[in-house]
Parts: structure tokens; C-alpha cells; sequence
């Protein structure tokens, strides 16, 4: 897994990076030549998103990496509306500030790829995670609907629908029995995927092979969820 | 098209019935003999839905129907802060407040219909309408974990996935030259739905012949949209 | 549950008569005041589709219900070719001649149904069946082209993609404790559905009242797949 | 895009080495070091496939990229009886009989890659391609069943759901203006994509990077199909 300097000469800003994908992301981009702005900002603040890519100048590549403070699983009826609120603030929202910010840039460069780690949650739905489904899949959604609209512009912009992956969310989930439990008998890989392996994912759809897929959650899970 | 008293001695409450598919699926379910409680109200209040379904009582259906205040198409980069979420306000949060309010009375009597009214936009890009397509997204999602979740308490949790259906969004586009010429190109039925074939669709999922369907999305844009 | 005489001066033909959802689903024609014709031929012959249609006459709704003579799970690569061309021959040939031979009919009144009662299989693999897998997915993606195709002269062609129901496949299948056990591990709704449950959908999607779904693979399995 | 060595010392076998995609991805597999073995056999024979993988050995890769002899469109109850057969014993049967060859070896090594390039003609309909649509979704039902059984034994298979390819089928079908004419309407790219495109997704899905990844049909289609 040497690096080959792939994206020598990119800039490649990763929000989050302390959490869920992006250490394993940041450090995969690093070794393939990138210059990395690992961001680890409080994305509460709705204008956020447009400082942080003023600051950052050009980007080739955003990868948009975001995780709820907190996930509590609990039945649809017992979310509490401050929950369902942090759960569209932490994920939903800032996605499109995101993308905004960074677009404009972009079209007039006729070129650049934005990355969004979602999940596959809204794919096969998991019990008592209502709150965050939903949130995933308002995500995957914009994608496709952003993806399709700026494709004409040479801007991708696809997501990573995953699940089972360590480093994951929630972070200590991957080691608890049920978990691996539910890994033999519902995963086809039967196992749970490292970090690089999904950043492999990412580092393909950041590159300039993959410019004809746009628009799209690919699923990242082992063979948990179909497509096609 | 007359009535056969398939819903006598049930309550069906209607959110926006004097909007989007409100007024056809209200009067649908008049003509089959339920009592249909047409609210009108403004959901812009966090507390309204709990409101509503108490002043209610007995919910034996519920119908989700609810449009944004207004839809300006526009380039995804150029969606303010403020239509974004008057778009989440107006379309998602109330859908789960609404399904949170009256969960508990279904799930108590271990029966209960639960029929949102979103659209086939999220599985299918339509250009310049992103925020409009995540907010319908989240609400398919929604209906999807939720869905899952409930079924075991013989509640069931199913959307609408619709498009090209007069009264639908916006009101005013079946008109449209542009829509038409859309339509013929790009619907295989070559035509725009009538109102109450919609209501069909949503007493079908109302009615206790489909309860083994729940958690999902049935399209209804005349081949417009591919599923399986 | 009493007939309302939705289908009355209506032909209903369904192949397979007498396996499978035939016996439920002419039953529930039959109490609607369709006039059923039950047929249950060998359709080895690949004439036999064009005979039998030629036979009845003016078939208003063809519903197309076919079965594998057998079906031994074992891993794909043991899977033997003569296996592999007899599920295709029981599924998928048959299926095709049958639309094939009533389309003509169809479009020329402008006004025909066709239902296609297919799997769930390829919306969420089973293991050890791929051959059924594929063959249901043929049918499917034909359901998908044919209905799209079709769809301008008012014929709608659909099927519903089943799985857990009572009479289902393998017949026997349902009453095995390692199905009970899958019903309430991976499907929501935490039951298997009765035959008479998945009539219904077929009479919906045979009705006047669906005219603007086509094209489409309705799930039927109790939560178990996920579209949308 | 110059070679980077990734596929030292691996096999990869293509078959159609000359027709559709098999020019572009054998290219593409040299310059990556690989050793590939151009397969240009005829497939009508049941047998073949066997004799082509007993003949190669060890095979890491197997790229299943088949065509039909012909193609013409026509409305489905034009289909002709041998048109439908031919269809299917160029596509469907091959690709079975391909992954039962070389599984075996796989499975006893714990590793392989087999890459079936099939179409999105099945997850979104094309007028008059009912037989070519059919087959393609038998092809991408096996992929996702047979993906789904292996994995476990570290054995990947995934499918490329492609259209607007140059290289693509029909293989002038690309020039015409119609064509044209659709892609600037219909495909958010707004452009055709390069043979080595496509190529360089059948690399990725046929590296060790991509392990977790299976039983997936990845759309390649310019955002013209959306998933998730």
C-alpha cells in the first residue's frame, strides 16, 4: 500500500478530521503526494463552512466527513425533537453549507470532486436509529441531486453509503459482540473493513478515474446492501 | 368510481388538506365512508402535531401530506441558508413530529396506518430543485427506518414517491408547456395523473389489505422512476 | 373481506393456476366477479403461450405466475447447467411469451394489465439461489423494460416482488423452523403474509385505479427489502 | 495515465478481448503489469467457458464481457423467439457458466476477482431493448447473488452497469446524432466516456483495494442512473 504520489500537487481539505473516516482518509491522501488541511472545526455555526474554504483557497478535493455529537439509539417515538434537531445540524446542514462554499470555485475551475461519507443506513434501515437514517438519508439525497445538476461542469460529486467499518460510527461499536454477531450472519464479507480500505473507496472518486460517476452513493458495506 | 364503505368507522386525519394531494385524498376517503378530520393548520409550530393528534382522539389513519411554503428552482450553490430550512421546516421536521405524536396510540392498539405524501424526486435528480430533493430524501428515509421498525406492532409506515400528478408541486407546473414536452419524453404513460388515481394509491396503503407492505417508497409517476 | 364486484365483465387469465399464488389469486379474481380462467398447462412448449391466450379470447388482466419445476439450493459453482437453463425455461421463456402473446390484444383496445408475480430475491440476496436469483431478475428487468415500453397505449405491466408468504416458494419453506426463525430475525413485520394478503396487491395493480404505475417491481415481504 | 505496476504479476483473464469493452480494459490491465490473457473465443458453446479457464491456470482476475451476435431494436411483442434465445446464450448462460469455471480456484486459493461488465439498461428502461434489458438484469441478479454467497471466501464479484461508452453497444451507436442529442439531455455529464474510463473502474474493482466491495452492480453511466 506505498503511496504512488497520485494526488501530488492537490489540495485536499477533510472536514472532521479527527473523527469517524478522517484519520484514516487524511492519512491515505497524505501518502499519495496531497497537500492534506486536516479540518477539525465546530461546524455549529452555519458560517463555518464558507470561512473555512475561503481559507483554504484552491481545493481539488472537499471531503465532507461528519458525524452527530452523540447517537442515543432509541425508538422513533421517544426521539426528542433536540435530538432530531443535533442530527440534521451535525450532519445534514452543513453538507449543503459545504458544497456551497466550495462550488463556486470549482465551476469556474471546470473542475473538482467533493467526496461525502454518509451511510448505508438509508439502504437496509436499522432498528432505533430513526434520527440518524433520515439525517443519512437527506445526505444521500443531496448528492445525487447536487451530483446531477454540477456534473455538466466537470464537478463530481458522489458519497460513500458505508456501514461495518472500523473507525466507524459509533466509533466503539465495531468491537462489541452483537456487532460481530451480526457481521457473520448479515455481512457477506463477514468481517469488518479497515479504515483504509474505505479510504481506497474515497481516493477513487477523488481521482480524475473516476470522472464519469457522478451523483452517486456507492455502498461500502460488505455485501450488507444491494444496488442495481 | 363510487365509494364502497371500505373505511366506515374509521378516522383518517389529513394534514394540509387544502394543499398538495390534501383536497383529492380527503375527499377519496369521504366517498369510502370514513370520518376524515381535514386539518389545515400551521406546522411551523414545534408543538402543533402533538396538538392536533390529541385534539384528534382515535387516529386510525394518518396521512402525511405537506408542501414548502414556496419553491424557487435555483442553482444548488445559490440556496440561501433561509430556503434551506424553511424547506427542512416545512417538509421533515413535521413529518416526524407527526409520526412521533401518534405512534403511541397505534402501537397501544397494536394497529395503525401511516401514509406520507413525498415525492419520486429522490430517486431521480431533477435539476435545480436540491433542497427540495434532501428534504424529500430525509422523509424517505424516515418512512423507511421508521417504517421497519413499527411493523412489528401491526403499524405501518409507507410513502408515496410521487410525481406528474395534477395538484401536485408545484401547482401551477402541469400546465406548463415545458412540462408537458417533459412528459411525453420523459414519463412512459405520456400523461399527468389525476388527483384521485393518487388517492387510490394512498387508500390501498391505508387499508387493511396491505399490511404486510411497510417501510417503503412505492413510486407513482407513471414509469417515470424505476424500482427493483 | 367480501367481494365487491370490482372486476365484474372482466377476464382474468392466470397461468399456473394451481401452484404457487395461483390458487389465492383466482380465488380472490373470482369473488370480485372476475371471470377466471385457470390455467395450469405445461409451458415447456414454447408455443404454448401464443395457444393458450388464442384460446381465451379477450383477456383483460393476465396474470403471469410461474414456478420452477424444482429447486435444490446448493452453491452457485455446483449449480448445474441443467439446472441453470430449467429455471430459465420455467421463469423466464414463459414469461416472455406470454407478454409477447396478449400485448397485441392489449394495445390494439388500448387497455390491458399484466402482473408478473416475481421475488424479492434480487432486491436482497438468498444465499444458495442464484439461479432462482437470476431468473427472477430477468423477470424483473423485463417487467421494468416492457411496462416502460408499453406504458403510451394505456397497457401497465408490473409485478410484485415477493417473499415470506404462505403458498410461497418453496411451498413447504414457510413452516420451517429456520424460516419462523428468519421471519423474526429479518423481517419487520415479524410474520409470513397469507396468499389472500398478496391477492390483494395483485387485484390493486390489476384495477383500473393503478393506472399510472408502471414498470414497476412492487416489494412484497413484510419490510424485509427496502426500495426508495 | 501511466501504469503504475498495480497488477504485477497477476492474471487477468478477459473475455471478448475484442469486442465492447475487452480492447479498452486489456490495455488498460498491460500497462499495469499484469499478465492478460486476451480470450476472443466463441461462447455458443455450453463447454467453453471450462475449457478457457482449465487452459489458463491460475486466473486472479476474470473480466465477463460479453455481447450479443446482433441487436436490433423492436417493440417487445416483436421479439423474435430466436432473438430472445440468442440473447440470452450470448449473455446470461456464459457468464454463469464462467463464474461456476474459475469459482472453484478462487475459493481454494481465498482470493479472486471477477468483474462482469453488464449495462444500466436495468436500472432505468431503454424503449425497444426489452430482450438486451432482460438479459442484462439476469446478468446483474447473478452478480449480486452469487457476489453476496463468496464473499466470504474472499472471492469479489461486482458488475460495471455501463451505458454511454465509447467502445460501448451498440458500438457505432455513439456517433449518431440521436445519441448525441440524448447524452446532452439525458446524462448530467453531458458527454460520452473514453474506453479507459470505464477501464479504470474495472481496475479498482478488481484490486485488493476494493475487497470489501461485492455483490454490487456500480452504475458507470454519467449520473443517467441514480442509486442509494
Amino acid at each position: 500500500m506505498a503511496g504512488t504520489n497520485r494526488f501530488a500537487g492537490r489540495t485536499v481539505l477533510v472536514t472532521g478530521a479527527d473523527i469517524y473516516m478522517g484519520p484514516a482518509i487524511s492519512e491515505r491522501f497524505d501518502m499519495e503526494g496531497a497537500r492534506v488541511i486536516r479540518d477539525t472545526g465546530d461546524y455549529a455555526d452555519a458560517e463555518a463552512p464558507a470561512r473555512i474554504i475561503a481559507a483554504a483557497g484552491t481545493v481539488d478535493v472537499l471531503v465532507i466527513n461528519l458525524l452527530p455529537v452523540k447517537m442515543r439509539r432509541c425508538p422513533v417515538q421517544e426521539v426528542s425533537e433536540e435530538a432530531w434537531q443535533d442530527m440534521f445540524a451535525a450532519l445534514v446542514h452543513p453538507t449543503m453549507r459545504f458544497i456551497k462554499a466550495v462550488l463556486p470555485q470549482m465551476i469556474e475551475r471546470r473542475e473538482g470532486k467533493i467526496v461525502v461519507v454518509t451511510s448505508a443506513a438509508p439502504l437496509r434501515a436499522i432498528a432505533s436509529a430513526a434520527a440518524y437514517t433520515a439525517a443519512r438519508g437527506a445526505q444521500n439525497a443531496l448528492v445525487l441531486a447536487a451530483g446531477a445538476e454540477v456534473a455538466r461542469h466537470n464537478v463530481q460529486i458522489n458519497a460513500v453509503g458505508q456501514n461495518f467499518v472500523y473507525g466507524g460510527y459509533p466509533a466503539d461499536a465495531m468491537d462489541k459482540p452483537e456487532i460481530r454477531e451480526a457481521v457473520l450472519r448479515e455481512v457477506p464479507s463477514q468481517r469488518i473493513a479497515e479504515g483504509w480500505e474505505q479510504a481506497e473507496l474515497v481516493l477513487f472518486l477523488a481521482s480524475q478515474n473516476s470522472n464519469f460517476i457522478c451523483g452517486q452513493v456507492i455502498p461500502f458495506a460488505g455485501g450488507w446492501v444491494t444496488t442495481g
